[in-house]
């Protein structure tokens, strides 16, 4: 891809209870990239309060540990111009209540030409962004992965997507969604390698100091999780 | 180690331009460990407004790439039986300005008992955030690690820290000291290990499908950064 032609808009959409990780792994890989190529950031929420990530299993536990993080637009003034849509997961969009909770970002969701014909060529999911995704409609017929300790409960709830069992992430044209929480870093950089090649992803993974996996099939977590 | 005296505490310091992933792969690990475990968070900085990691080579090259996250307290009102420190690094504490800037930041740890004998049992270090520690003489004839890319300056600086240039993390009594970036993941699982026991980090881990380096002398990026 021609170096005027890369994307420089990235938009990242977090709510109460999201992991951190989902959030973290792959923007800092783009962190880095940043460092080399001109990037820019949106952090989308329902608010510009800050979004914390406590969730219901640590309020369960007594635990206070939470990550607050300022968004720098709301649903109604993101611009329309984002190239790249990233969508971390995480408990908050979750559980029974969790569809009340999350109208306001499947809404957005639904008004945005997620088609890869539009402004917004990629979207990338981290564990169960991808399920978030799926409330859309958007992954019904395709391909797709997601957490594999919640493989179960997402593969009931959207049972017209084609939920990849086994896969540390998975690409159906535009929408590269990939396993839980951790996956989210392999497939930043496997993004990368493909868009802004594969010497980039590898300097930017050796920076990081971070040991890739760069195989979409090797997913040992399937197993362990028992989803195969 | 006895369930009732585990550690529960723990806080972390942030600056202007710290690294998101320093910050974020520990305290992820710790996020999953706290639904089964009670832990409180301290997120420790100069003054409570958001601290963004927008750092000066991103500014270099026009990215606005910055994550902003909220302090929970200041280095005036931290609480005083924090158990567990936790210090991310990143090019805001780089440069010739630097030691005005982490003036507060260093000061702070210098009012701390971080022997071990006081309230603070370990300290963690990832990447240039031992750099950080280095700056007030605690590490003087210790055994320590840093980001292998940054490695060279890192020992020009401070000669009296036995610096080891091969090193996922390097342990030498209560402080805990990392290589770069990713490695924050590597001695935080250690450190779970030893505390809260090897089946427990490897759950927390399988929670997050992280693959992780068990070995604190596997370090690739040393030759890839050339410090050995």
């Amino acid at each position: 891809m021609p170096a005027n032609s890369l994307p420089s808009k990235i938009g990242v959409i977090i709510f109460p209870g999201f992991h951190l990780l989902d959030y973290a792994g792959p923007l800092d890989a783009l962190n880095i990239l940043s460092a080399d190529h001109p990037l820019t950031l949106c952090t989308i929420a329902a608010t510009l309060d800050p979004v914390p990530t406590q969730n219901s299993l640590q309020d369960k536990q007594g635990s206070q540990f939470s990550q607050s993080i300022v968004p720098t637009h709301t649903f109604d003034n993101a611009p329309d111009d984002l190239e790249v849509l990233l969508l971390p997961g995480g408990i908050g969009s979750r559980g029974p209540e969790s569809d009340k909770w999350m109208k306001p970002q499947v809404e957005y969701l639904k008004r945005l030409d997620l088609s890869g014909k539009g402004s917004i060529k990629w979207v990338l999911t981290v564990c169960t962004g991808s399920e978030i995704l799926a409330r859309t409609g958007l992954l019904d017929g395709r391909r797709a992965t997601t957490n594999k300790r919640a493989f179960g409960d997402v593969k009931a709830k959207h049972p017209n997507v084609e939920w990849v069992a086994k896969a540390r992430w998975v690409v159906d044209g535009n929408i590269w969604t990939s396993s839980g929480i951790s996956a989210g870093i392999d497939v930043t950089f496997a993004w990368i390698a493909e868009v802004f090649g594969e010497e980039t992803a590898q300097y930017v993974a050796d920076r990081s100091e971070y040991e890739r996996n760069v195989d979409a099939g090797n997913d040992r977590y399937a197993e362990r999780w028992g989803t195969v």
